[in-house]
């Protein structure tokens, strides 16, 4: 298979970047965002909904779908593909973030990670070559390397140590990966999909908010050789302005043609600013778990649909929007959906938030092509309110 | 406006009728089921889904929608369909069922009923003027006349003197609408919807368990010359087959030439059996409110995907069914989902249940049109399994 990266287009006036990276299973146009499907489905949707939304490459969660269903399960069904019925580009994640944010009773030794997990409190013990031998039974089209994603604040002598120790794990990841990725192949012969050797590898970078780790990681991670980058450990509850260093401090050590990736964020300014600092993938649960809540994304900010104002209100949730929820129905019919806790409020408000997200990564990337990002995103940013202070989780 | 209802086949073996009934918003071809949508969207569908499932009609509850949004909100948007967007036909019911099941403190008069709504327990009083005013409102294509439901078991003189209430309800409605319906137009100048007059009016046969209530019933109702009529106070508890003897009782005085609905009722054979008394039109939470719990309708009875024995399962939910669940998805991912508490499991088990519902209706058409019904029926019948306890709620 033809793994690849190709940058198309670099802005002038910003480190914005216009790629494509193909997959076993698809191209996907970057600057990309993927839907996250924590278990084997992207929240309120189907598959034949991503695809209408242009959805291009989705995520899924390695840890919770180690939990439930388990492993044996998407083997017998030859993989998350197949399982979810789901024919585009796949990234899992390593598990990590989910062990460190949601299990109990963690034990992280070089080895790995021991823990609880937090649906029956079995135990289990996570290493870095059991995370690569899980994706590689998962079967999507990029894995990531099992980092430590360090909590914000942290103290300077525990960054610096765990981001050697999740460059060590990376060099392990990869050695995995080397020795087992032709005969890591999915349970069933008639799987379309081939072995995981197909399947590319990211590594993380971390260093929490400190600039000289998140340099020295960025450097030992690339000296290592992934088929791209992700920068971890940010949108973890530190400002937005630490956020932002921790990428520019990370970025200048990044190979030009690869794909970088900024775990975990963020909102549709931040997903800009992200993509003037050189970032080219995004995943967040912000457009699917807010649209739970009620909360639409528009492009001049956020809508908290359960508001009393918008009872009478025959509008759809954004003018000229194109999606099927405003393109068929009312602010006040959705409201009145979320009031009267209906699941139709919610499906509504996830495709519009989810059409939001993607929709702004197509209009960046038109920016882009005709060397009209930098005007555009700050032109988005400060016609941008958040309105609703749940914005940030 | 032409409303009508036109008989084209009545079968030979057993009562069952083929026919259609014409409304403002479209044909019906009968025997007919009507999904539910009890706050104005079927649960977890789209009006788009309903139209790809080939829903001819849905039904509107009438007490939910007053209760929230509100009456004042659904004549602003012009009606219920432009409201939910639904083009559709919808039946609304009175409201009555839903005040005597889930309102608290109800004080019945031969004026009406005072209550207090379940959600936020605000005082309402309904009269059958208020009932066909509220209705009116809605906009819907049949309204139905206030009854009183009374519970199972039922004293006979309470079911009696309760019949006779219904009746002279009945009357009023019949009054009002003749005296309004030309005036009750709904909110919005730019509603494509006439008049209430357009609208039909069903008269409901009440009576309990005893048969000779229900043929006073059935006569004293029918005498008031409505444009269809339903069996109430069916369903509501009593064995299945007092149940049928309650149909049985009333049937053979309900006129030939007018559509009859068996209200709130039942599972797949008790259908086809209804059909087979000469009924042609019907509305049940079965399907959406079982699938909500994991129990999928097949030809062959129930299955509750929360069984353990479907996982590994990688048929659809049913052999050769044409519903996009069946077509997409397996047992063991939909079970996964379940059993994970993802909306997609309840929607695609929705859609899958809402489809063989329907689709039996298709059947059964199709069968009477052949002189086939009652051997299908029959077959049909004795094929289908009650695996599920949870079957009759």
């Amino acid at each position: 298979m033809q793994k690849n990266f190709v940058l198309s287009t670099t802005d002038r006036h910003s480190k914005a970047r216009r790629g494509q990276l193909t997959t076993a299973h698809g191209v996907i146009d970057t600057p990309a965002f993927m839907p996250i499907g924590t278990q084997g489905t992207v929240k309120a949707v189907t598959p034949r909904e991503l695809r209408e939304l242009d959805a291009q490459i989705i995520l899924g969660n390695t840890y919770h779908l180690f939990v439930r269903p388990g492993l044996d399960v998407i083997k017998h069904f030859g993989g998350l593909h197949n399982f979810m019925n789901w024919d585009g580009p796949i990234l899992t994640d390593s598990g990590g973030y989910q062990i460190f944010s949601l299990a109990k009773l963690r034990k992280i030794t070089d080895g790995g990670v021991e823990f609880q997990n937090h649906i029956d409190g079995a135990r289990a013990f996570i290493s870095p070559e059991i995370a690569m031998e899980i994706q590689a039974a998962l079967g999507g089209d990029i894995a990531m390397a099992l980092d430590e994603c360090v909590p914000y604040p942290c103290e300077y002598d525990y960054a610096a140590q765990s981001a050697e120790l999740t460059t060590r794990w990376a060099k392990r990841c990869l050695e995995w990966k080397r020795r087992n990725g032709e005969t890591a192949k999915r349970g069933l012969a008639d799987s379309p999909d081939r072995g995981f050797a197909d399947s590319m590898l990211f590594g993380i970078v971390q260093g929490a908010t400190f600039d000289d780790l998140r340099q020295q990681s960025a450097q030992a991670i690339v000296e290592l050789d992934f088929d791209g980058y992700a920068i971890g450990g940010v949108s973890v509850g530190e400002p937005e302005e630490e956020m932002m260093r921790a990428v520019e401090s990370a970025e200048p050590f990044l190979p030009r043609d690869k794909p970088r990736y900024a775990m975990g964020l963020g909102t549709p300014p931040q997903l800009l600013e992200m993509i003037a600092r050189g970032m080219d993938m995004f995943d967040c649960v912000l457009p699917t778990r807010l649209a739970r809540n009620g909360t639409a994304f528009t492009t001049t900010g956020t809508l908290n649909l359960k508001n009393a104002q918008f009872a009478l209100d025959k509008s759809p949730i954004e003018e000229n929007c194109a999606c099927d929820a405003c393109r068929e129905f009312s602010r006040g019919y959705i409201r009145h959906l979320i009031k009267a806790e209906e699941i139709l409020g919610l499906r509504l408000i996830t495709l519009h938030n989810l059409h939001s997200y993607l929709n702004l990564m197509k209009r960046a990337r038109t920016e882009i092509e005709s060397s009209t990002f930098d005007q555009f995103r700050k032109a988005f940013v400060a016609g941008y309110k958040t309105r609703d202070p749940m914005m940030v989780e």
